[in-house]
């Protein structure tokens, strides 16, 4: 795991063919991302590397319980949905909400010996639809799952990230654990939380073990780690 | 940014395994279009760039609102609809509305830091199905869908051009912003329009950093920006 | 474009990463295509290309019409549905009228400066299925969509062949028209009627300019056309 | 068409980009298979061949009538569905049926110039699900499908072949004609009747001019057969 | 069959073009399957392997029937679901219910001839929900699921591994036989009973036959085993 002042990357060996380490950058801009491909390309060992899939996102915040929250208020203050003034008052307390919550996120990435990476989306189906249920109840959904997540907050390090705009999911989930079958439990144990249930969609599944950045030229050379 | 004449053809960085380096070409013709790709294959650069993805449509204003006020106006004085004498009138309204378009048809590619672009449909299922909605029903969702997309005008610029019959989706949209974070925000809001969260469909989505075309051999060969 | 006892082929030079060239074949009989394969697998030309994609169909007329007409004439005569008098019946009658429709069923290729390809089949959804509709519903909807094609028939040359059994769509469309744009509209006109609307799916689509076969190794050599 | 103690081997030059050459085993036994793909691997010629695709399959035949009789036979003797008895029962009648049908369980390649083959599943649907049929039903309507098939068993050889538990589709299915038209009819015609229109999703569809076999080497050397 | 004190692996010889060889490895951790990877490619054979696939999944029993039993008690007993003493109490009894079934999560790679593996899900979708059913009816259509998988116990031995959170589906099933047949007679019968009719959903389907891991070498270079 490398870290300087800009932020941290996280290396990982993939288990099964979709490829053999997965990199982890956290950093704080979308240049910065760029810069360390960049970077990666330029290193001799970059010549042993065939990137087979990647994926963009930034880390948010689980706004569902306080935005309802201001919504409610800038409803019960008679603020019309969407005027000027209320996007003016939104932004301006959920500005305030990120300033608290800042440090979750730019998080480091969490020390533990297994990573699972998998990208998601809410249905968007004919009859089930995620983007056309009222606001309360996505909350109430979000807050169910949530429980779900936080009994398991001892075990496992979830960082939610968003790519609505950015990759071809809407959502990327990063798990980290010392063992990786409380992966399987957490997500198998959420399959049945209703928003789950009815409105996840799931990508590929990624599975890596922690290497030390120093071990990367010798597991390129198929050396034991 | 290379222009001439005839258009202009703006250089991106893609972050992610997508591809190395986005192009974006605007040109007057198809024609046009073609003579570009062959004189790419004809640098000796080529030899180091393999296409993974295109896609090729033509900038169209979205017509919705004035189509309407048309289609309106010919019913009234009771054209009957698809007559010759309604393809006339239609066609003579539209280019005069079209002429007084014109620099919104062919805009300059924007000079903004950060480029998204990802491929769109008009759900056509089984149930919900745009296409059978009566065009009130759409003119009238897509002037709610174009009030969030204006009041997103300062930060982002927007350029939708259209794909039927030339490419695998329906729609292209280009974003050009200062800062990537917008682009979220922006099509996060709107997934919760009518008109996106029951109708549209989303195909893969790329972003990219600019870079000056000087900097392009530089960049092939893994040199930092 | 090539022309021999046997048939004619035309070249385009793809717009996109799809392929470089397009070859359109119309031959005979499928022994004939295969040996026009073969031919070019033994150009030398052919170290420089690597084929990407292919679609096998034969030329077919939109019968839908005459074919009721015949179906309700046998009818009408008490004649039984498929028994083996109205087997014989609607042969006999069908061969007459493809003798008269001779011509357009072995058509050569349109001079046009570009061609559009994609494939399409009818959708055989749980609830919306093409095959389970009556003789004369599908006919009065494909008559409806013919009258879309008829306006565009001086603008753009539609050859449609069908590939059930031949390849993985049913239908093929080959577009042919000296200005694109029309692709467009024509296509996107159509998506409006009933049964396109409701029935119709798309697969990829193709867009070309027309080469001078004498170009090709040129073409191939990234010399401008 | 190679033919040896152990099975038969037929060879076809593929129309299209799906592929060069199809190979088509009929052996004993899947282990008989395995050999035939080591001893292919084995020859000089495999150098020059890459397999693209395959399907793996026995086969079968169309056992609905006989066993709804066999079926009806148990109930009415009243022994009770997926008894012991029944089991026992069920497996002697129907191996006695198969014992009669034998020589349509190992039949030859037949000898016609075109073959086509495609994989096909039955629908498993939200709505539309042929396994939850009752077998009275599914028996009908393989009969009706049954007929059409019949009147074509002059001019079409089909093989059902069945790859549940095999391959990613439930069957595949083999079509040799002397002329390849009557492919497209007889699926067209097909796709028509109940199970079909409903029930039947298609993969694939390869379409092959027979070879004789010393003419291989030739054929991969771009000579014309 | 190579074995150790950490486990086990087996080699077959896959039919089809989807791979040349299937490697199975059964271990305790995994770390440990992570080793076995960088072990293959750490030998000299490894320069002719290419993975095309792999599944990541760990055994599971099926817990349905005594889960629900545990279910049932506690909830007899007044404990409120998901609460911290529902939490712990079945935490211990069903770690005391695995550990009697410790020999069963630790299987030997069974010895016969055949291997059959392919992943599959439960059907999430919008009328069809297997994860919005009560558990008694989840259990009771498990419960019918296994009696046809019973029957089969003494032709087919069953390893089901669960994979949600590990890799792209939900189950892994690995068949091993000594006579192919049985797993599409197997296959084909559970495809009617409720759950798999209305829930199952299947990926690819690989079939092998075992090879002697002293014969990799000849096999890669294309000698008969």
């Amino acid at each position: 795991m490398e870290k300087n002042a800009k932020g941290q990357s996280g290396l990982f060996s993939l288990i099964g063919h979709k490829g053999d380490v997965m990199l982890i950058h956290f950093r704080e801009t979308f240049a910065d991302l760029n810069q360390v491909e960049l970077k990666l390309a330029n290193l001799r060992l970059s010549d042993y590397l065939e990137p087979t899939t990647s994926y963009l996102s930034i880390i948010e915040l689980g706004l569902y319980e306080s935005s309802m929250k201001i919504y409610k208020e800038l409803t019960d203050q008679g603020i019309e949905l969407y005027s000027d003034q209320w996007k003016a008052e939104i932004e301006c307390k959920l500005n305030r909400h990120r300033e608290a919550m800042r440090p979750r996120l730019y998080p480091e990435i969490p020390p533990h010996k297994y990573a699972c990476f998998y990208p998601m989306d809410r249905r968007r189906g004919e009859e089930k639809n995620w983007y056309t249920l009222p606001i309360e109840e996505r909350a109430r959904q979000m807050t169910e799952h949530g429980l779900v997540g936080r009994r398991y907050a001892g075990e496992v390090k979830q960082i939610i990230s968003g790519s609505i705009g950015f990759d071809d999911w809407e959502w990327g989930v990063d798990l980290f654990a010392e063992e990786p079958l409380v992966f399987k439990k957490l997500i198998y144990e959420m399959r049945f939380d209703h928003v789950s249930a009815v409105y996840a969609l799931f990508g590929h599944f990624y599975v890596g073990v922690r290497v030390a950045a120093e071990k990367l030229p010798g597991l390129l050379n198929g050396e034991l780690a």
